[in-house]
């Protein structure tokens, strides 16, 4: 499992108050991008390469209690499925008393960065996508 | 069935070229807005008489074409399901020659404005969401 | 002068009820992005030919009414200034009313798409804001 | 001077390949808010308590260098101007050389949090400010 702590800024709220929901897409993402940094395959050295993408094809989120600007979370990732040309990440999000308050998953599908084309995830993708399997 | 017109802009999209998925439910809940508005019910009211809010619980998306900046798109909104305390929304973007590119669906709940307890959906927007109902 | 009709929704605000700053600059750019689309100079032509980039190096922006969710608003754009390799744009933003409720000003330089050096504008970029110019 | 370190996130770029303008803004609000956290004046209490808010008249930004996805950066924040009734933050953004990147400035009005007039900075939050004064 991989751990990011992060916060509910203003600009993550909306005029109802509380957070507004894309937002919650948001801090699981940058989940998703601290776990690729850590493991040396940051999108900038992806992009840079250009030889693969890893589009979205599915996203979900379930909202179970409400987060107000300041409050602290903890977003827990783990990759729920890996498969030959995909890989499904999950994300739980908890209050600062480690109560739950929403979920994410994300469907991500490797591609050929030139032809658009499904490809194999790279070795050492997957090998850092099964660190954090369930 | 609801439509709204709308258009890719650059702060939709990363440096990965395309639209960020969480962009979709951008798209998908100014859909959501606008129909409100034309309805008289907006948000503006809304959050001012303070009466009732209407929590997204849960939301989906799934993504099948990529969209670039300038792409102009269509969403068309329905209300997939209209309960006593809550209700669901359904949305198809479509690419300017009509060909699906994604969906997106958002569920819904009333609760009152002060208590946060869940209350039955107020009668003039249960009106409004049975007119584009499927 | 060119005219972008828009209007603020729930992601555009914050907890404290109104839009949050930074939304102001999307509004203007969004002006910007239209100008270009409507002069067959569009950020999709521009990124798939390649051969300049247009950053931005100064930003700066205006507040002079609070704006709410839901509130209708124009922005009207001009060139302020064009010159060999950079430009300005100044933007206003009008309630519904026609009171001005702030403005924006953006200094674009170009630059060659590959080596990033400072060149002067293409005759057609240059030609479609002195249309704009003041 | 208040520090925060911080890095590009893929949503805070665009297709054009780097830093999308207007979030620069966002990692300067975000010190902003981290820095009112630390001394116990955060949004949360702030917009809770109801007696004041603190709208932004004006926002300025430079761009000196490019910012790619997953570049880390520090922002440096101090107060400029702690006025009766007002405030100018300035914010410096370094890269991880240290060199600077850019630079944003936020002029903050003080303002009854119901009639909505202009009231003076109440003491905990000038003595705040002051602490970071140049």
């Amino acid at each position: 499992m991989f751990k990011l702590e992060t916060s509910v800024k203003l600009h993550d709220t909306d005029a109802a108050g509380l957070l507004f929901f894309a937002s919650q897409f948001l801090f699981a993402h940058d989940a998703y991008e601290a776990y690729l940094n850590s493991q040396g395959l940051g999108f900038a050295a992806v992009l840079r390469d250009g030889g693969y993408k890893l589009p979205i094809v599915r996203a979900e989120a379930d909202y179970s209690k409400p987060l107000a600007v300041g409050d602290r979370l903890t977003v827990e990732m783990t990759a729920e499925k890996v498969s030959v040309h995909s890989f499904v990440l999950a994300y739980r999000l908890l209050a600062a008393d480690g109560s739950e308050v929403g979920r994410v998953r994300t469907v991500h599908v490797c591609v050929d960065g030139v032809s658009g084309n499904k490809i194999a995830l790279p070795p050492d993708l997957r090998a850092a996508l099964q660190k954090i399997a369930v």
